[in-house]
């Protein structure tokens, strides 16, 4: 059992709930997004993902006093097409806007065996995994993507066009197990990597990014002055355009560029739209549906013996700790949380 | 205008369609089996991919002559779901079971917004594109994947497993320009390249393969010997693993493993399922579908605009100089062809 530092404060889950509300209510939200974005901000700490954890709050109450949220945006279900449902968030953050739009896509997923969810004009930094659990939870097939902002550059390219453009992808497994479970930026590493790297003045690694003349370069100031690169090469760049494209115009929404433009030199959180596709494997199997999913899990077994790991397992495993220890927050986190309370 | 070598010889397409057609009818396929066969190879020759192109030709000769695929199999369309279609192949080659299930495809993804169509029992030595482009050209937007046989290991691993699993996208762009279209592998690099090197006895590249012991290897027989590995590391094989579950146990059908123990090495083409996801801008779009249709193209003006290429450029470029010129094969191959015929 590991030991929490003495500079951590220890909580349950439960407390840390309580906590996160009680600073959105405080700084301005309403009742639903406060509870949609606590949802998620505990779903990433449980998990140790802390980028995503309670630590976003502070983010949330930024980007609100920037004026760049609406704190309490009802979103609104549009029934767009027997396949498609559209969720406009208002400019919210996507939490609320998901939230409302997931029993619909569920529905007609089901009905049609395979269905979207386009939500828009929203306020995004999800992890796009919370999303995708919640999507297999339901016995369903989950993947899902959105543009952010442009920090990247194209393959062979040599200025910021694509965003960082995660995409999630999500299977449901039986007898309990959590999903088999994937969500990944686009890009070679995420932009928080590199700020790392520059305050430690370390050089990067190559192949993340180039300097403003498109160059190729190690120096991580001279990277967030230029441009990241895609992970993958050609293969990864094609994947972000793709993402550009499906999560952007072909729902309605801005892509990563515009999204930049959008925010005009704020420093806030991306306002886009995210795509999420489902796939019913009982409208796609019938009958045949176990026997079939067993094969899926002779495919995890086969990855499983040859000592390599299937995705989430570290995140899985640090749920599993937190149910037995709770979390533990750097005091001046917490201390800080407490006065935003 | 590129010179022929002396030992090619140049034929218009038309002609090139019709001994294609007649080596596939003397040596047993049906006339729709041998007419779908056709229009794919012809397309692969036209945009100059030329293991795609005539000389796949051997390829289904060779899979026949192995009692390998059904010559004259009558693919069947079923209704699975108001947003699914399954087109079982019958063991015939995948090129006239896509045909078949396209309109129906089509249909589904305007009345529902997105649909699937899940080809089954086929084998398959398509290139994705085609399909996808077919897709394109009914002004949907396409997404292509099928496993093939486990050829390469897991991020991690030490074993083949998951196959070269292609994936392919297409988005239909206005004024009569060729598609925004991508098709890629998700192993690091094509078996047949690295049979390449073999024969030249050339080191390969590190990060394409590790031989059988699970250690990295530039030897190409060690690697061929050992497995491939996926393109852009974990993120890479998580897509692989992706497609092998969704054209995989999703669709009823062979992942990779189980498609190469089908095969019991008789070195045949892979034998299992694709899954084809189409998604009608009409639908998600309505009246603003112009509107940000338009905005997808200011993204490619954007890639362009730095000198990035849109991936598919070149093949596009051949296609243009293949309606000048004809095309130009190997004097060994047309005559290989014309004994065939």
């Amino acid at each position: 059992m590991s030991q929490p530092s003495p500079t951590m404060h220890r909580m349950t889950l439960d407390d840390a709930a309580v906590l996160a509300r009680a600073v959105l209510i405080r700084q301005g939200f309403n009742a639903e997004q406060s509870q949609a974005l606590t949802r998620a901000v505990i779903a990433g700490e449980r998990d140790a993902c802390h980028s995503h954890g309670l630590y976003r709050l502070l983010n949330c109450v930024s980007t609100l006093a920037a004026g760049k949220v609406v704190a309490d945006a009802q979103p609104e279900v549009h029934d767009q097409a027997p396949g498609i449902v559209r969720v406009d968030a208002k400019g919210g953050f996507s939490q609320l806007a998901f939230e409302a739009g997931l029993p619909v896509l569920a529905t007609k997923a089901r009905e049609q065996g395979i269905a979207a969810l386009a939500i828009n004009h929203c306020v995004h930094f999800s992890a796009l995994w919370i999303e995708v659990e919640a999507i297999t939870e339901l016995g369903l097939v989950g993947l899902a993507c959105n543009p952010s902002h442009a920090w990247v550059a194209p393959a062979g390219g040599t200025r910021p066009l694509l965003g960082t453009n995660p995409l999630a992808f999500g299977w449901p497994r039986p007898d309990g197990q959590p999903p088999y479970l994937f969500d990944f930026a686009t890009s070679a590493i995420a932009r928080g990597d590199i700020e790392l790297y520059r305050r430690e003045q370390r050089p990067i690694p190559e192949g993340w990014g180039i300097d403003r003349h498109g160059q190729p370069s190690q120096d991580a100031a001279a990277v967030l002055d230029g441009a990241l690169l895609t992970f993958g090469g050609h293969k990864g760049s094609a994947l972000a355009t793709m993402i550009e494209l499906i999560a952007g115009p072909l729902i309605g929404d801005l892509t990563s560029a515009e999204s930049l433009a959008h925010d005009d030199g704020a420093g806030g959180s991306p306002y886009h739209g995210e795509l999420i596709i489902a796939m019913d494997p009982e409208r796609f199997l019938g009958d045949t549906r176990e026997h079939y999913m067993r094969r899926g899990e002779a495919l995890f077994d086969a990855i499983i013996d040859q000592d390599a790991r299937l995705p989430s397992q570290r995140r899985y495993a640090a749920r599993e700790r937190t149910r037995r220890e709770g979390i533990h927050l750097p005091d001046h986190l917490y201390r800080e949380l407490v006065e935003l309370s």
